[in-house]
């Protein structure tokens, strides 16, 4: 499942999701009861290398390739003034992680994660939402297939992000699509729009899911009509990690959004993903909580790019360090609770 | 001051604080204008890029030197049942720590810090809170010069843990005595005691501040009546920290409560320290408000040895690679907002 040929490819990924090793988790479970530290003093630490052990088919799981993807795509609907920066900063900043100096390329080598940049025909936009759907069938699918494609299966943990101006516009309008509520419900403030822009940017929502809302009818659909490139990419890749039990770190707002139509249908799609953060864009905290994620940090972050990720992925080490290399009681003759 | 001679000496500490370089401050906000991202969207990465800028003199800090200090003691009131496990596993964990087995050994390695562990007079575990002083003069000042005395000061950054069987009990009590409330609104469940044991410990801290409350005039003596050898060694590390302005991550709830007498009487002794994390121990929270202090993480961890302060360790270290790696609008060629 690299490659979705048809729509009928893509609906069929959904119904054959792959579970957790079990007996991994409860090795690692009877491990870490064993460790020198009260039961469940570390916390989530703990929740995070049950998780990895689940994913991983291991009881001391390992970190030793992370892979960082992000997916670049231009969006028609920024000619709608929905933005703060022009169109042509898509390209600029490809530009700019392609030569290692952007935040995300700081923040993936502080976090040792080998990042791969994705851009995405960023010569032909997607059509404005408000107008037409985003794209054709065969341009979903191709996104979608990058997407998947880009993964590589050999790797510990994922992390997908993005760019792409005027993206946030696309995420309000899928998440609106499939948890309801209206443009105002999600559409925010994205790279830092004020009025009367904001006002701009809920207008096209509104219109966007006035004209598609109707022919919304699977994942697929809404994907093409409201998302973008990027978007159907992170898509693309997160089922692909599934099918490769990799365990995958989700970014922001819009990396949440690419899984919304597809949650909607197989909830469970989200097992195999850790909620990187909770970002400042308005919209987050309450799409992480239609996805049933709790994000592991809080930091007001809003920038994109897989940011957020790559510092989530420090929590992921420090989980997976002290699961891994911590003595038992036994080991260091240490007593237990009374 | 890496030696208090006299409670003078360490009152008169309180009143010196350093203050961070403004300069520096203004430079690395300068510099952060520039970078390729939307202003502030980098969120809370962005203060602490300011904050070590402002303790390090420098417009681009580093982290080469990263030194965690681990202080151990015992404590007399644990024969009062108010711990899930023996004293004589403080002694256990600290040749663990020493053996390389505990969460902290993991977790130091993780995030690149010095691990020391110091060890307070272990064999002479302080006197019962709850009948009399905790310490005698000599007593709290030999342990508030060994924290002093322990700190680097070529550190780029400092984080204090510590390890004492039921020294949340004396952490309770030195809480309350500073900010009010009864032993109720303080004890928590420590490493995981149950009832009646935190019955018990409930009536313990309120007889210790029936007790001592009238004699605790300064903050001193609530350090040398309340609280125990490994927590005034914390409060005299991080006044030491202060002298030579290295940043302090605080860990958890014990941590702070060795902050808590200095704070009531001098408030701005935080302002070069960072809450690594809000520990799953009740009272934490509250304390970090009344420090006016927001955690970096809420993991509900609640194991100390610092390990909270050592995950956190790994934020500061992507807030600074963010920092002082990214290009600037300039150098990457990329357009500003609109």
């Amino acid at each position: 499942m690299t490659h979705f040929a048809s729509k009928a490819d893509f609906l069929a990924a959904l119904s054959e999701l792959s579970v957790p090793d079990a007996q991994a988790i409860a090795a690692a479970a009877a491990r870490q009861a064993q460790l020198t530290k009260p039961a469940g003093s570390l916390g989530r630490l703990e929740d995070i290398a049950l998780f990895m052990a689940g994913w991983s088919g291991r009881e001391r799981p390992c970190l030793d390739h992370v892979q960082g993807i992000i997916f670049a795509g231009n969006h028609g609907v920024a000619d709608r003034g929905v933005s703060a920066y022009p169109a042509e900063v898509t390209a600029q900043m490809v530009a700019n992680f392609q030569q290692g100096g952007a935040a995300i390329n700081a923040l993936a080598r502080a976090c040792g994660a080998h990042l791969m940049i994705v851009p995405l025909d960023l010569d032909r936009p997607t059509q404005d939402i408000s107008q037409v759907p985003a794209m054709s069938e065969e341009e979903c699918l191709a996104a979608l297939s990058a997407g998947a494609g880009s993964v590589d299966p050999t790797s510990d943990l994922l992390f997908v992000g993005e760019m792409g101006i005027a993206n946030t516009t696309s995420a309000a309008a899928l998440c609106a699509q499939v948890f309801g509520a209206a443009g105002q419900d999600w559409a925010g403030r994205g790279t830092g729009i004020a009025e009367p822009a904001l006002t701009r940017k809920i207008a096209v929502v509104d219109a966007a899911l006035a004209l598609h809302g109707p022919h919304c009818q699977d994942s697929f659909e809404a994907l093409r009509r409201l998302g973008g490139r990027e978007i159907a990419a992170m898509a693309g890749a997160v089922l692909a990690a599934r099918r490769w039990r990799i365990p995958v770190l989700l970014d922001g707002f819009i990396a949440c959004a690419a899984l919304a139509p597809i949650a909607a249908a197989a909830p469970g799609i989200t097992a195999h993903c850790l909620a990187a953060h909770c970002s400042a864009e308005g919209g987050h905290a309450r799409l992480l909580a239609y996805l049933g994620l709790d994000p592991l940090l809080n930091l007001g972050m809003r920038l994109g790019e897989g940011s957020g990720a790559a510092v989530a992925v420090q929590l992921v080490r420090s989980a997976l360090a002290a699961h891994g290399e911590m003595a038992t009681f036994q080991e260091a003759a240490v007593a237990g609770a009374l």
